[in-house]
């Protein structure tokens, strides 16, 4: 039976086509109609446009959305969702001055959700991660990618992507993340990373794509070259985590390999900025891990204003990045990285499919792609603005309601 | 009848003889007492211990609060919430470049929130803030002082102390803050400042205290002790907006006439921090408007360690602090003002009820103090540290209950 979505006074529909990827987007880029309504058949839209324009569909179940303002439900494009144990006491350690260093000598940083996601079972995890799930969806997230790399040994990273497709709600993309940090169990990266290239074939099934931390200390230009590469040869898309903490030119490094996404590109330089745009690498800013961890916020402007198409993420995890709330990831991509609010909400959505290859499925309110949208009870203007809140009316997959605010 | 509030995992009582104002306040300063109960009658606390020698109270009714954290209801000490209209174009002008000035210019900035807040009735006021009232509740905030000052005239200045003392469930503390900014009637400050002397008489019933902002552009010294002195005169509790935008002295200028407390103090100078350390005056620290203006944080650690009493607030209006998240405010202070987790809970509890007078009624759970407590689901250290988590299990004002969780 076809559904008719009626009574949305606004519907931002971020056709690609209107939207120009990069370039100072404005609002009136988002393809703006209003009174609209959206129809759609087994979870798919078959038909967008004026409600009033709706009426020769005929006999269709009609569902009122009662909604100032609809957007393609966000995408959080960068998580690390599921892991055990918490580094709260950490955080408090860091602000009174111990390094990150001294932290990780004394069992902590990575190693130590390392340790807590080893020891929990699937089940525990998977409870942890259905009340995290719960989070996105009265955030208005439909999608969500998650990384393994807590496991760092075959078992416990399989567990984690196992865990991440038992999630029922969430539309979850997964990616395998082996070499995150260096497990205890090897001596130098390069064994790791011949390890982790064994395992690819194990996760053809569980994992859509593959990731690899590039930075020093953690893994090379050349050991990420063979890990990538055996990857894409076997069909994963590829990402990477490039240039957050010291610039080494990994993310044009990624991208000429085929990188999908280039993740965090805070220390990338004025030239590599041109040469990225000249790719189809979407650039992937994770604020809030640099709010956490105060570093400076990655060249928005110079990265948009060069024509790259940026995503926004929470990168959400433990250590650095320990806020699901992709409401304040926004307000910092506008307030400390100059993002317009267009841009940010093309971050969010459009954007954010295109880092996971998804932008043919989802991202905008189109015809042929999965009907997924988000209703908010307030006006444009007032979203990713004020740290707290979430005006999210309900919210819509494959034109299932997933989430509804009962206030 | 006599109520007995019991299954409290930890109970952090905040005991004022226990928390050193100022320097370093540990975790062992918070008074911890654990399978704790709490006695009250008639909205006040008769004894504070360990359930285990309840007993000997006998027949009292029994209330079953099954919290793992129970800390003092939190004070938002200093707020503006009352007023109506909304500034969110601003933040997009803002963060595109536009200067305030620009913006004052084309009519936007303080007045034109002036210009909404008087053309509004006090039932819309009202509305509002019932709306803000409850989000105050559902973080477990029982006691929130509000500031007029976008009225500029007698009548708007009346209204919004009328609406802030409208609100049933918080407790308001209300503050005349006339001088706020230079209504658009008057053409120099001087002026204005006689004409508010002249309403103080006005105010005796509808304010508990007095403010004025301090800086250069908005009120000078001289005309703050002209206003202050009369206020006090009065019997007004005064306070002021000191060093916020431009180191003139006027923090130390205002706790000399006798400020409860100075707000703001970001430009404080280290010789000005010494010499308030020897005045009862609380330093109140706003750093969600700081976040949002984007100006250098206050000197807390420089504050505390000269054993200055620090409280902490959200600063909520329109303008520069259009969140009323609390928890992020904390997680500011912690984060960018390095004030440990236990300083962060002092400043929010003992402190801030403490720049408000009221250190003898709130601010802490004991004997003969109002029965104001806030019941978290989650330990101490899990608070104050992810932007959007909020698990408050309960609030209770007077031995009532204002806000359960329904989860």
């Amino acid at each position: 039976m076809k559904k008719l979505f009626i009574d949305i006074e606004k519907l931002y529909t971020l056709k690609p086509a209107a939207v120009k990827q990069g370039r100072n987007v404005q609002e009136k880029d988002l393809g703006l109609i209003t009174d609209a309504a959206i129809l759609t058949e087994k979870g798919r839209i078959l038909w967008v446009g004026k409600k009033s324009q709706a009426k020769k569909f005929g006999r269709v179940q009609r569902e009122s959305l009662n909604a100032k303002v609809v957007l393609p439900a966000l995408v959080d494009c960068h998580t690390h969702m599921v892991f055990a144990g918490n580094r709260k006491d950490e955080f408090e350690l860091r602000n009174q001055g111990v390094s990150y260093q001294e932290i990780a000598d004394n069992g902590g940083g990575i190693l130590s959700t390392v340790k807590a996601t080893r020891k929990a079972t699937a089940a525990e995890l998977l409870e942890l991660a259905q009340e995290r799930e719960k989070n996105y969806l009265k955030q208005g997230v439909a999608t969500v990618e998650i990384k393994s790399g807590y496991g760092l040994n075959l078992r416990t990273e399989k567990k984690m992507l196992e865990v991440a497709r038992s999630l029922k709600k969430l539309r979850v993309v997964t990616t395998f993340l082996g070499p995150h940090a260096l497990p205890p169990e090897f001596k130098n990266t390069s064994e790791y990373i011949d390890e982790t290239r064994k395992w690819l074939p194990m996760f053809k099934v569980l994992a859509d794509r593959v990731d690899i931390f590039i930075e020093q200390g953690y893994f090379s230009q050349q050991e990420a070259k063979r890990f990538l590469d055996d990857a894409q040869s076997q069909g994963f898309d590829i990402c990477a985590h490039t240039d957050q903490l010291n610039a080494t030119g990994s993310s044009l490094f990624a991208a000429q390999l085929g990188a999908k996404s280039v993740d965090h590109c805070i220390r990338i330089t004025d030239e590599e900025v041109l040469e990225l745009a000249k790719r189809p690498t979407t650039a992937v800013l994770l604020p809030t891990s640099d709010f956490y961890i105060r570093v400076p916020y990655p060249p928005a402007r110079r990265l948009i204003d060069a024509g790259v198409a940026v995503a926004l993420a929470t990168d959400f995890n433990p250590g650095s990045a320990p806020s699901q709330d992709i409401n304040f990831t926004a307000i910092l991509a506008r307030l400390e990285m100059k993002m317009s609010l267009p841009e940010t909400i093309v971050g969010l959505t459009l954007n954010a499919s295109r880092a996971l290859g998804l932008e043919s499925e989802i991202g905008s309110v189109e015809v042929g792609k999965s009907a997924d949208f988000v209703c908010f009870s307030d006006e444009l203007g007032s979203l990713f603005y004020e740290v707290g809140y979430h005006p999210v009316q309900s919210l819509w997959k494959q034109s299932k309601r997933l989430f509804k605010n009962k206030k």
